[in-house]
């Protein structure tokens, strides 16, 4: 039986705002990083270590990670960070407060945006200073992976080859796995793993900062899973 | 012409302490995380990214990295952790406090542990705690590489291997680098670089939490070095 953690950056400044936060790289409030400190202590106090992290390129899931590990006694362990654990990225919403938004475009297409797996919201221009292509990281990006916009089902599709080439691969090398990771691409992996519908998943809310754990059989079925809290 | 980044971690609780430390995994004070929250704005201030960082598995090291690369915006960096740059092994002297040690043998006795390349501390047994092949981190660790003390000299063997295979080789493929050390550990790369004799090295005192740079030609020779502070 393999056990896989699953943990949701703890609150971010644009969290606390109520903005669209997509790939903008706000940091942790106090209390996010109090959540990431909380949920390492209660690792911790269950006996849980790890062998290898992942994590995305966004400093609020690294250093959730960092947080979590250090009250594990596993900061040591290695850790591999990627864009396609990145949140969705939500295009020229990103910035924008939601509710300011859902007035000026109306409730039902906000949660449309939102939840809808096909839905795109408005795309950036490529001179925008938010789209990803000026920024460093990611400059081994092809033309085809850096988003304008994306819809849930995109993020989705780029975050499974990560689960399939590194993570299952890590578990399958006896590897204790722990994923610092964001609403959506979490909501990939769950997805992945549940077997869940796409009506299913867009329902499924992950809360900030609680260890989510899966405990998975030889072929990595779910047996069960639950928080630790 | 390459840049080269070394940092020692900023003070831990036992070099507050006076405690030799060794492989002891202390952490931070809030002064050493202070010392490495302005290192990192310090290399911001200087326009200085990087693209790949190097560490040891001691959360001292690991920390001073992760709150320098915060300010320097490139926390998203990948970064390698290695047993090759930990501390030198202090054997039975770690958690002894240096101001007894000298009482107890003598200043001359502990001068000579500290800064003679072959002098051995007295060593740990296999039994005692503080011998690493009771720590999960070094089980990959051959029986011949997990010691029981160190001298100098041995320190700077087995951290050469990391500096050819790793780092020089990233160097080489163009990336910016930044390592974060121990004092033992960075002057068995400064006594590299610099071609320094035994004596100079042991005469180096390499200050907490301050950027020192080197810039180095295209073989990789000092051009020069300074601190950024």
């Amino acid at each position: 039986m393999e056990k896989l953690v699953l943990i949701r950056h703890g609150e971010s400044q644009w969290n606390l705002e109520n903005r669209f936060t997509g790939w903008t790289d706000v940091d942790l409030t106090d209390t996010g990083r109090q959540q990431a400190r909380n949920a390492g202590q209660i690792l911790k106090k269950n006996g849980y270590t790890f062998d290898q992290g992942f994590t995305s390129v966004l400093r609020r899931a690294i250093k959730t990670l960092d947080y979590v590990l250090d009250g594990a006694d596993c900061l040591w362990i290695p850790i591999q960070k990627s864009w396609r654990l990145n949140e969705r990225f939500y295009g020229a919403l990103q910035g924008l407060n939601k509710a300011e938004t859902a007035e000026k475009y109306g409730e039902e297409q906000v949660q449309k945006w939102r939840r809808d797996p096909h839905a795109l919201p408005p795309a950036v221009t490529r001179d925008d200073p938010r789209f990803p292509g000026h920024d460093i990281r990611y400059k081994h990006l092809t033309d085809r992976e850096l988003p304008l916009t994306e819809n849930l089902s995109e993020t989705m599709a780029r975050v499974m080859p990560f689960w399939t080439e590194r993570i299952v691969r890590a578990m399958r090398n006896q590897q204790k796995v722990i994923v610092s990771a964001h609403g959506n691409s979490l909501r990939a992996l769950v997805q992945y793993i549940d077997n869940l519908s796409d009506e299913e998943v867009t329902k499924l809310e992950i809360p900030t900062g609680v260890p989510l754990v899966y405990e998975l059989d030889d072929n990595l079925n779910r047996i069960r899973h639950y928080y630790l809290q």
